[in-house]
């Protein structure tokens, strides 16, 4: 089916993607393989944390990376040709040691902590970076402002790194808030990438954590808006469903699902989607929920989601941009 | 001798040292080698630079990592075991790479400007940073107040780690200035470990650069009138000339000497210092020199200056120590 491989994307179509981490980021390759420089991928900044002084936002410099072809495939995260003799040291000065930061990742967060401080803005900073790794795509905070990811569990109220690197995600998830997201503004940059948008484009929205990763943009009252906007002038969202059968690719997404009173499935991601996304994209080994998933009102398109190599990030993120536009 | 090998400083004598850089962290290694935690360090200021975003102290870190028996011999800078990953990415990410700054060298500057940053004082922050590294000695910037060495060259004025690391220290020098040691002040530390002093304890001027090493302390003027209370009390002051021969052993302080107008010897050190200091130590070298230096009123001992190795730092401190107190 050579015809199957050509995505039916218009050439001049733009993509906005919605992401977290490192799903977020190896469907944004496979998106930038589609559509290169028409890709900007709002990423979200409630995971940010400062660490050491210094500003790390684990989920731009996922997909930064990513799209820069430097990240570390074996490891899974952060940058190839990594050392960690900063680290060492850093233990041995005394330092909390448990959240590792690579020698050559730490530059990222020297370099940007140093533009911060110099009174840069954040959308401004990331650009600098991005574009001295040579990025093709756009990747933008999803606000200026601090939002801050925190979850009740039965240890009290976490700030998500603590939770998510520090305690393992082993704590089970009673309540999420996104702190500062009610007063965090949309960049000019953000409106920008959606007010371009009309019938031949397309919003995806990655299959990163629906909760945590997805949950702090739609949150975001701006971004929320200039979604609905760019939607009634005809613009698609597509949504891949980051549960594949009843279980989270990686990270704690399906236990938290459960204990915030979801269902652990396609479906239950598919609920949570259904008043702002047309289409939902589910594996194939899901097949079987697509009717519960049509009755919400949602188109669904079934493929193989599951995304292994280049290849198929390329392929998955075809499918995904003809299931935007049919 | 056996005698000889034997400091005459009382046991419960104290030491200041004012240093620079390498010379004076190679003889405090030896001074700390005799006298362990009675041994204080206030070391210049004016070399200290912020360089992408964080606060690097170069004098008071070779001093801190010489006695922490971190410095890495081979290279005659900097910490031992070093990479230069982040340096590398710190290149890839467009930032100017001339003033080399180690894996694990970073990790002082980075926790360094943390504390700062979080509102500590710069002596509380290396305090805290010696005392990681099991430093015995004390180490404390000459004041907590920003000063900032200045050369003017045939290029203008250069701030001191654009003329020393960047341009190599090839322009010639016509002029220094130590920007803000007007406005500088004392601090508690630097003031108490003078007071302390008396007859059965020293006070040490390392073979630093005369000029740009030694020059901030003296310029200082709350440490000026600390090191007069301390002579007033009996204290003795000792100075060892970094040049040896009419060169000096590492750095530009020879030609720096000539293009002030002084003269490249130790003879021209000596006339430098001789308003403030007792007892003046040279190098066996320059023994024809200590007639015109005895004539400025100062007391002349003749030594090997040199220190080759762990041994000789040891022996040339114990040396110095007697010539204080003879």
């Amino acid at each position: 089916m050579p015809e199957a491989a050509q995505p039916k994307v218009a050439p001049s179509g733009r993509v906005v993607e919605l992401a977290g981490g490192v799903g977020g980021a190896k469907l944004a390759q496979g998106l930038q393989a589609q559509v290169g420089d028409r890709l900007t991928v709002v990423v979200n900044t409630g995971d940010d944390v400062e660490r050491h002084g210094l500003a790390i936002w684990p989920d731009h410099d996922t997909v930064m990376y990513t799209l820069a072809g430097l990240d570390d495939r074996e490891r899974g995260w952060g940058i190839r040709d990594e050392t960690w003799t900063a680290m060492d040291q850093l233990g041995r000065l005394g330092e909390e040691t448990w959240f590792r930061l690579g020698d050559r990742d730490l530059a990222t967060h020297i370099v940007r902590t140093a533009r911060l401080a110099a009174g840069g803005r954040p959308t401004d900073v990331a650009r600098h970076l991005q574009r001295a790794l040579g990025v093709a795509a756009t990747i933008l905070p999803m606000t200026d402002a601090p939002v801050r990811t925190e979850v009740r569990t039965d240890e009290g109220w976490l700030d998500f790194q603590t939770y998510f690197v520090g305690r393992q995600q082993q704590p089970t998830v009673h309540e999420v808030r996104f702190r500062g997201v009610d007063e965090a503004a949309q960049t000019a940059e953000v409106v920008a990438s959606f007010d371009r948008l009309g019938p031949t484009d397309a919003i995806v929205v990655a299959p990163s954590n629906p909760i945590v990763s997805i949950g702090p943009l739609v949150a975001l009252r701006g971004l929320r808006s200039a979604i609905a906007a760019a939607r009634e002038r005809g613009a698609p969202v597509v949504a891949v469903s980051g549960i594949v059968g009843g279980r989270a690719l990686k990270g704690p997404a399906d236990r938290m699902l459960v204990s915030l009173g979801h269902e652990s499935s396609a479906l239950g991601v598919a609920r949570l989607y259904a008043e702002w996304v047309d289409t939902f994209v589910i594996d194939t080994i899901d097949a079987d929920l697509a009717p519960a998933i049509q009755a919400l009102g949602l188109r669904v398109v079934v493929t193989d989601t599951i995304m292994t190599d280049d290849a198929a990030r390329t392929r998955l993120a075809g499918d995904v941009l003809r299931a935007a536009i049919p």
